[in-house]
Order: structure tokens, then sequence, then C-alpha cells
């Protein structure tokens, strides 16, 4: 596998202020990181193909939602409990440690019998207990060779009170899904009530990661690009499968590692469905066209006990970096679980309409909401809150119904008031049943993946100086202009140029800084700035300027009115360098 | 001045989800609101056009920063503990105001003396002592008519802990501009250590507003677009200010409220400075591109108590809605105030180079690190570490300063290392002098200009249908496609106009709901959406559809091969529709 100089490339990422480490002036703050201009303009370009290459190839809903969670919602979706690390402590120097991270450098030095691998395995989905146990079983110490006290749980989210009160939590949303959960209902209904469909999401969202480390692969303030593909269980074909179905990847499954065919994987069972397998043949395209290294990407099936007990199936993409195989983007089929907590927790449907063969009868509860007795109580949130009671679940009355004096009702709390919203029992023929999508999830982690591609990008010429080859589209600056020695006439060219290139959407750097040539091109090559256009004496009688390409290092003179055509048709890719 | 049916306004941005609240599902959250697919596209837009108007068109430097901040940073910016409002307490039910909105309240509906028009004034930055003596004053009462407890100061910050130790408080950012102060001395080396420039970020910030109202003017989380120009003080003349001084605005600045050209205001030093000046003339185009009703937007200076006490000048672009005047963009020369701060509390010079007339001698500590004896021991980091004692700050270096056996040291921490580094005197002839730069910010407030452009863009028609006029460029959607009778042969004609249209970065609706014609306009009026093309029976005849425009309701009818180019050249404006 090739080797990357991690220690190279973080210096030069941070010397041309790709990335800054967070407050760096007051020390800083680990796991916090800064994007400066080559660095956003990177993670820019990376999100506008992301952004072509699944939200607009596959209409799917664009939608943002806050960062800041109510309590409420992350305890239904289980992160309150179970959004966990499990720590231990130095009996004497009191020292942290994560307890899988531990537990997994002991047993990896181990001779590797039966109990030692099985025990590996589980460590990742160990109970405190269980965690206890094991340290016992191996007597493992902390790092100084001291004792550990009994481990404990760690919740990785970042809690904060809202209001002046100080009792309403609110959290820090630990992944952008579930924001596109909260509105369901509303994206289906944007959809005109039509399956499938996928809504995408792209922001920010926060782990408090016990001991951050390896630069932008684990942080504590992370970008995710998400997509929730809401999907009937029974309909998982894709009608699109047939596109990626010839792609040939490499596949981890069980004890296998192999290349194989995304059709094949999908027709021998080993892809779980069509959907899966489209999203996994479309992540790897995605990474093709950004630039990633091929032959450093896989995807591996989670096994059974590494998956949530609701998943159907789930496949990491992982790229090969100097920290190993990082996982940079999860295709998982959750099922309904998602939807189906949220809808127990709340009390409202989350749920789509599926045609029935033939109209079958129902006896359901219906709510008669009083709307002279509250709307001139409720006023102008009354339409609201109609909604919300139409909006509420057969599971949700059964549990809540109260029955008095031969009458039954539902008692809800809305805006100060307690409305009690009489039920009747309704015999009706239905021609739809109500059912919970399931969800088929690709989740993009945005800095590993930026990451991944710079270390990708990244090489040496034979004389050391660092360049990044970055595709022209991708790179964070497409052109450089430059001159030997400046010359009052090229002022009005530069500007030329330059306004062509930007309304075009490219960025161009006019380099101003008074050194030679070469140390020019070196610099603006650790930016990875595939063309240069440089003015030199024999402007005068000829008007040419220079292009010269990063990689190739190779030059060709060119008219100076031609020159910005020449170089966008470089850039776009319409014309071949060679 | 126009009236907006705010209830209307919101009824349809929640019905057609260009907004929800967030987690509705739950109750909701006052304060955070979710953007839905249309709400998410106009934003996008909105800021697409901002970036080419000023970060493109100034070749301004975007960074993206974290937006959790240390502790130290937020205390050095006076945010820890000034960044507050005043509460007070209803004796009896404990229900919570806000001092200044209550006394206001109070004060504006009393006799107009000097007396209580003087404390109106002043009830913005009264501290607690002197809301406490105002509220005995003129007997101010809870909305309940009962007696108020002393008055409590509330930081509007959130705050959590990081790391498992739970003794590292972190800030979410009230305001994005802190991450470009942090990062000053990296973007002037990325600069080239040119100046003026500026720096631009767009992203979220939080502020725990206690009783938000008022829809996306008064949130919790919301959107920033902050630049920050940073200029030699006495260096404001801007090269292009003359291309904004012909302007005529409407200025109010002391007890006036005039129409005025840019340029006379700057000339007669009603504002402060061409840089100034220049920011509110290109805020103002920034506007009329937009599509805002320009005659109802205005800008308004601080009076001197309003302003900060750092503050040369500041102006605030209001823009008029149902909520009434609503400031949203703040355009303030901050002075050195904020790096100068930085620069203390970290101890790192974030100063630029000013060349001198003439070469002058100076007398300075010169810090000498030894690098045989700590490059060993800090290792990897120990480039990193001289960089930070090389931007240590002659008033660090003065303040630290130890003495000792005739040896001069100053005592750094890095890294779980006490490292005392030798001072020395040094003199020597200088031909630059270091100088912290002064700050120009104009700071843009997403949410709230959004929504002045929703209701600026919105009318009913005359059977009452609601309409948003968005200019085609800033739409959600650009282009709907539809039909009176699906027919097959539409297909292949609807997939190609809308690629075309998609590749060229519009966003096209095929609308496939089964109602009539009328009903379709209706719903796409009721997005802003300005062109729809038709499919209808004579298709199958005459091979032509028909373009329907928003406003005039006027249709064409044009060649269906044609149609995907004429639609373009309307959208982009190059086609007139009349």
């Amino acid at each position: 596998m090739k080797k990357f100089d991690q220690q190279l490339i973080e210096h030069i990422l941070k010397k041309r202020f790709f990335i800054a480490q967070s407050a760096h002036i007051y020390g800083g703050v680990s796991g916090l990181y800064d994007f400066g201009p080559p660095g956003l303009s990177l993670k820019a370009n990376m999100l506008s193909l992301w952004r072509r290459h699944f939200v607009v190839e596959e209409d799917m809903l664009k939608i943002d939602t806050t960062a800041m969670l109510p309590y409420s919602v992350l305890k239904a979706s289980g992160h309150v409990d179970k959004f966990c690390d499990i720590l231990v402590f130095d009996e004497e120097s009191g020292e942290c440690f994560r307890a899988d991270h531990l537990i997994s450098a002991v047993l990896e030095k181990m001779e590797q019998t039966d109990e030692v691998i099985s025990d590996l395995r589980r460590v990742d989905c160990m109970t405190c207990e269980e965690v206890d146990a094991t340290i016992e079983k191996y007597d493992i110490r902390g790092t100084s060779g001291n004792k550990l006290k009994q481990s404990q749980q760690f919740n990785l989210m970042f809690g904060t009170k809202i209001g002046y009160k100080g009792d309403q939590w609110v959290f820090l949303r630990p992944e952008t899904a579930q924001g596109q959960f909260l509105n369901f209902k509303k994206l289906y209904e944007y959809n005109n009530e039509n399956l499938p469909f996928a809504s995408a999401s792209i922001g920010r969202a926060y782990r408090n990661e016990i001991s951050p480390r390896g630069g932008l692969i684990r942080v504590r303030e992370f970008e995710q690009a998400e997509i929730e593909h809401f999907v009937l269980e029974d309909e998982k074909n894709h009608p699109k499968f047939a596109s990626v179905g010839g792609l040939v990847l490499r596949l981890l499954y069980g004890d296998k590692d192999v290349e194989m065919a995304l059709g094949d994987a999908v027709r021998q069972a080993i892809v779980f469905n069509e959907t899966i397998g489209y999203f996994i043949g479309r992540t790897a395209l995605f990474f093709k066209d950004l630039g990633m290294d091929m032959s450093m990407v896989r995807f591996r099936q989670h096994k059974k006990d590494e998956m949530a007990h609701y998943a159907k199936d789930c496949w990491d993409a992982e790229i090969y970096t100097s920290h190993g195989w990082v996982e940079c983007v999860g295709i998982a089929d959750r099922s309904c679980y998602d939807l189906k907590c949220h809808e127990e927790m709340s009390g409202i449907s989350l749920r789509s309409k599926r045609r029935l063969a033939e109209p079958r009868e129902v006896d359901e509860w219906v709510l008669k909401l009083n709307k002279k007795e509250w709307g001139p109580r409720i006023r102008e949130k009354f339409g609201e809150f109609e909604e919300i009671v139409l909006s509420t679940s057969q599971e949700f009355i059964q549990k809540n119904l109260v029955c008095s004096e031969g009458r039954s009702y539902v008692r809800f709390q809305y805006d100060g008031h307690d409305v009690d919203v009489e039920c009747l029992r309704s015999k009706k023929m239905v021609h739809v049943e109500n059912v919970i999508p399931d969800v088929v999830e690709p989740s993009f982690g945005v800095g590993r993946i930026l990451y991944a591609l710079i270390e990708h990008s990244f090489y040496s010429r034979e004389d050391m100086k660092p360049v990044f080859r970055f595709k022209p589209m991708v790179a964070p600056i497409q052109c450089a202009i430059g001159y030997l020695i400046y010359s009052d006439e090229y002022y009005e060219h530069i500007i030329r140029i330059k306004k062509y290139l930007s309304e075009k959407g490219f960025v161009v750097q006019v380099n101003e800084r008074s050194c030679s040539i070469g140390r020019k091109y070196a610099s603006c090559d650790e930016l990875g700035i595939p063309f240069f256009i440089t003015f030199d004496p024999g402007f005068a009688s000829d008007r040419m300027v220079t292009i010269r390409e990063r990689d190739s290092m190779k030059q060709v003179r060119v008219d100076v009115d031609d020159c910005h055509l020449i170089v966008e048709g470089y850039i776009n890719g319409k014309t071949k360098w060679d």
C-alpha cells in the first residue's frame, strides 16, 4: 500500500492555510479545525460535485435543519441512552482511556486464540459489565501499568440549556439525519405523497470525542452530507440499478475480500437489495469523479453483531489513508426504525399511503375537535393545532384514551390549554393503508473524504517539491496569473482574464509575490493550482503568454487574446492538455 | 407604508414548506426553524448572489470556522461579560420579562416629558442598578400588575463542556466574526502581507433569546454572512467609492431623515469614511439585485450612546416589514478593538507591517528559543511551538518577564512542558513598524433579509390568490413543467428540457398533480415559480407548448424544440418577457 507522509502533508496544509486549529492563538482546542481559503474552496467544490452527482441527479429534496434538537428527539432516537463511549480510569493518576481502544490494543498483541479473537470482535459493543469482566480476565492495565477503576459510560453529545429558566435541555445534533426524519411528513406532502423519494442535507454535527487526534479524521465539530431515501419495505428494486450493475468494486463481507461486479453481489444477495447496491455504485462513481485513487477504496459490510439490531444491511465505504482504512461513508438499510421511534414518542403518525389490492373495512378511532369551543380560545394557532390532532397516530389514541360517562376522549396540551378531544369509533371502507416506510441512508463524512482526497492527491517531485494533483474542477484555485517582472501593459489583460474566468465560477489568483518564477510555480503547486499563465518580456514583441500545466510542468505559448478561452477549455476538460 | 398580511404569509410559508418549526412533531422549540426545499433554495440563491456581489467582486478571502469557541476567546471579545440581557421577574408568579422591553412599553405610553424621553433613549444600555432605579421611579409592574423583583443579568450565549473531565467550557459563537479575528495573522500571510484586504464567512451563530417570537426575525440559531475588512486607520479612502458615490439613499442620522447621495454624505462627514460609505452603497445595490422594494430600505446611523465605546461609526441597514423596521445589516467601523483585545489576551502579536517614511532605530525584546534543548523534547510539534514563540507580542514579553541571576526569560507552557525562553534586548534599524489594523465590518443577518424579501415579494391577485414575485434567478424554482392530461409522447421532451435547465444550475419542477391547470398555476404562484411550460392536446398536431409567465399571467406558444432555450433566456434575463 502507498505510504503517505502524514507529517509533511499536515505541515503544508497548515502552512498554506488549508486548515488551522480553531482558536490557535489561544493554544487551540483539540478536535476543532477552521478552513482557510484553499481548504474551504476545495470543500465547496467537493460539495458542489456531491450536489450535482446525488441531489440533482436523483431530484432529492434538499432541507436544512437546526443543529439544536430538544431532549425528546434524541431520547426517541436512542442517542440519549446509547450514544456513548465506555471510559476507564487509571486508579492512581486518574488518566482516562476509551475502553474499546485500550482492550483492543492489548488483545491484538496477544496470541490469537479463539477466545481472544471472539473477545476482540465484541469490543465495540460491550456493556460496562462486559468491559469490567474483560479487563479482569486479561488483567488489563492503564498505559503506566496501574490498575483501572470500574468503567463508566460517557455520552458523546454536547448538551446545553435553552431559555432563561434553565430547565429545558437541548443537544447539538450528533448527525444531520434526525432533522430529516422529523420532517418526513412535510417532505412526503411536498413530494405529492409519492414514494420512494429521498431528502438530502448538508450540515454540521457534533460529537464530544474523548481524545480527538488524527487531524480531520476524528473531530468534534464536523460536516455531514446525508441522504435519507424513503421507500416501502418490499419495493427496494431500483429502476436505475442497471446503470451501476457492471461496476467492479472491492467488497469485504464475512471473511471474504474480493473484486466483484455490483450486479453479481446483489444477485447473490451479498448486497441486500438494489437500492443499497445503487448507492454503493453511485458512491464509487462520486469518488472517481472527485479524483480519489480507486485502488485505495473498498466497501466493507458490517458483521451481524456490529450492526444495530434494526438494521437490515450496512456497508461502509472505506478509504486508505495514513491513518489506515478510514470509514468515510456509511450506507445502511435502517428499516423503518427511526420513523417508528419518532411516531411512538411523538404520537404523530409518520406514515405513507399504500394502495391496497382491494378495498378493506377498517374500524378506527376518529378524533372530533370541537371548533366552536376551541376556535375562539386558540385563535390564530387553531389551524396548527387541528393539524396536530388530525395527525395523531391510532396507537397514541389507544394508549391515551380516557372513557368517562359513556364518552371517550384524549387530552391534548396545546399553548397552555388542556383540550379534551372526543374520540369516536368509525368503520369505513378504505383503498389505502398507512405504512411506515423504510429508509436507506447513505451518510458522508465530508472532512474525512476531503482529507483522504488530499492524501491521494499528494506527491513529491524528483527535487522533493510537494504537489497536489487535484482535478482542475476540484482544485481550490483553477488558475494563477503572474509575470517575470511587472509591466503596466499586463494590467488590462490580467483584469480581463481574471474577470472572464471568475464569471465562469473559477477561482483565479493573481500572483504578485516578488520572487523567481520557479518559486512562484512551486508555491502554486503546493496549493494544487493546475494552470499558470505567465507574462514575460517577450510579450512586448509577440503579445504571447505562457500557460504552464502543473503535473507535466510543460508549457505552451499562446496569444494573450485567446488565453482565457484556452485555459477555460483545459479547466472544464473540453480540451485535453496533451 | 405598505401593509403586510403577516398571518397569511406565515401560513403559506409553513403550508408550502418554505420553513417549519424545528421538531414540530414534538411541539417544536421556539426560535428554531428548519428550511424545507423552497426555503432552502431561496436562501441558497440569495447567498450565491451575496458571494458574487461581495466576495468575488472584491476578491475577499473566504473562511469557515467552528461554531464552538473556547472560553478565553469570548472572555477577550467581551461576550462573557457583556453579551447579556437584563431580566426582571414578577414577585408573585415568577413570570420573566426583558427589562428593556418592559420599560420601553410603559414609558412609550406616558406623557413624553424630557425626562421620559431621556430615559427611553437609555433603555438599551442600562445597567442592572439603573433598571432597578427606573422601575422604582415609574413604579413599573409586571403585565399582571404585580411588583417586580430585583433585576438580573442573563448571558445570551449557549455554553457546554468539552472533553470527559467537564472542566473546559466552550460556547456556541454569538457571531461568526470572532473566527475571522482569530485567524487574522494567517489571512494576512495568505494575502502576502498586503493591506487592506477583507475576509468573509457564512455560517451559523447562536443566541439564547429570552422570548423568541416574530418568525425568522428573532431566532436562537441563525445564519450570518460577515465581512471583516482590515485596513490601516488612516487609509480608509476606498478606491472604488466613486462607483457608489452617486447612489441616493434614505439616511437617518441625529434627528435627520433625508434622501442623500452617498458621496455628499461622506463629503459632509455624516458617513465617517469612504470605506463605510462603500459598503453602505454595495449593500443597497445587493438589496436591489435581490429584488427588495427599495422604498422600504433605509440606513440609520447609531447614536453616540448606542454605539460600543470603541466604534467609530455604525450604520444599520433597516428594512420595513410587518414587524416594523428591522435591522438586517450592521456596517461598523470597529477600530482596532477586536484584534487588540485578542492580542492582549493571547499574547500573540496581531499586527500588520507599515512602511516607515524613514528607517528608525528600535530597542526590542527578542526571544531566543533553544532548539538544541527543546527540539528533541517537543519533537514534531517544535515547528508549531517556535511559531508561537516568534509571534509573541512585545507587551506579553514585558508583562511576563522574569529576571534572575542576570538573565531574562519568559516561561511558556507547551504540550505539558514549562519552557523558559531567553529574552535579549536588541537594537536595530527598521523600515517597517507593526500596527494593529482597524476593521470595518458589514454583518448580514441572512434569515432577516430572507424574511423581508419574502414579504416584499408577496402580493394577492384580484381573486385573492397569493403570489410571490421573486426574480427568476432568486426564485426557489425557476421553471415548472406540466400538462393538461398526461400523454406518453410528452415524456422525452420533459426529460430533455429538465436536463438542459438543470445543467444550467436552474431548479425545474415537474408538476404531476392531477388537478386543473388553473390550480396548478396557483400552486406554482405560491412557490413564486416564474415560468410554467404546459403540454396540451394541441401538441399532437403542432408540437407547440405554452409558456406562462407568473406576474403578467400571459402565455406564449412556442415550438417544443426551442422552449428550453427560450425559457433559459427569460430566466437569465437575456430575453425580456414583454
